[in-house]
């Protein structure tokens, strides 16, 4: 499974719903950030180490595989909604991160 | 360029810098919902007609592909630092969707 | 009832539960955050005039409030661990604006 | 100064301004949003004590005030928007709060 095969999915799993009219960037946008604020919502309260260890409670794993997922649906629509490539962006910003943050001298 | 290619690249760019120690969930969770809150600040004052067409202003497109570059990379990186398959969880999330929300009778 | 009487109900309501040692900035951030998600979740599907009208849907009027004072609570509680007062720094906030902005010209 | 009196200020410098068509709920709680993305990304990389001791560095102490009176002064006029009296429902809910977390016997 690629990350074209998903969106292409995502595509036909709106069409069959009807759910088009709805997917605009506006509202994909805030579809997005209402599904990080349900993913940080899982994070608030532990301390650093527990949230490294979120996989020795099984109900938080779950929660949180579950809200990352929803995250990256939603990327994945918004981005398609505004005809970007996710990987083509993604990279060209890492090219300039290479720029603007040299790496440690050793 | 797949997701697994960008993720490792994101392992050896954090790594090349020494940021590794920075880059555990409760961090990385909060880094990438600031990047949600800077691609939303873009599209706040839009009609949905404007964001629909944010092509037609050079400034805000590069903007536009600037951010969601960010959102993305900050997802992947939490991603690998909870060990969770990006692609993975998407799938399985819409094979679960497609249960709860059954498709429009014709 | 008045902000300053609101905060010390705050400050008296965790403090009774034994809740103040999760009450520091980093997780209080996150929490508004949350909060603040769960808001923009009940807005994203609907049109600007739909999002207006909001009160012709009790259910929806119910969570809107609901919503808006967990973001109220957190957000004062968020100042109250970094010692600042709101409304102290909304007003020079204004103040500043009112000289970055200059009003229309009639 | 009082909610109240600010809240009146915030009407005076949208209106002074002809800025009360974009100020309808839809963008006001995505603003909100994005002002709190940009709060959070204060504290992303900061420990939990870091954060407490942020008044150790001025440029932050200036931008955590600054960023904390834009949330503040979007919720406001958010709440404005929907007709919503900030302190009414933020008393409701601790009020509701009392009952569904009950205080720890001792």
């Amino acid at each position: 499974m690629t990350l074209d095969a998903l969106t292409q999915r995502l595509r036909d799993f709106a069409s069959a719903r009807g759910w088009e009219p709805f997917h605009h960037p506006k509202n994909l946008v805030m579809a997005l950030s209402g599904e990080v604020g349900e993913l940080i919502s899982l994070f608030q309260w532990l301390t650093p180490e527990e949230a490294r260890e979120y996989r020795s409670d099984s109900t938080l794993t779950t929660n949180v595989r579950d809200e990352i997922a929803d995250v990256l649906l939603y990327l994945i629509q918004l981005a398609d909604s505004l005809d970007i490539d996710l990987l083509e962006v993604g990279n060209a910003k890492v090219d300039r991160n290479e720029t603007r943050f040299p790496p440690m001298q050793r």
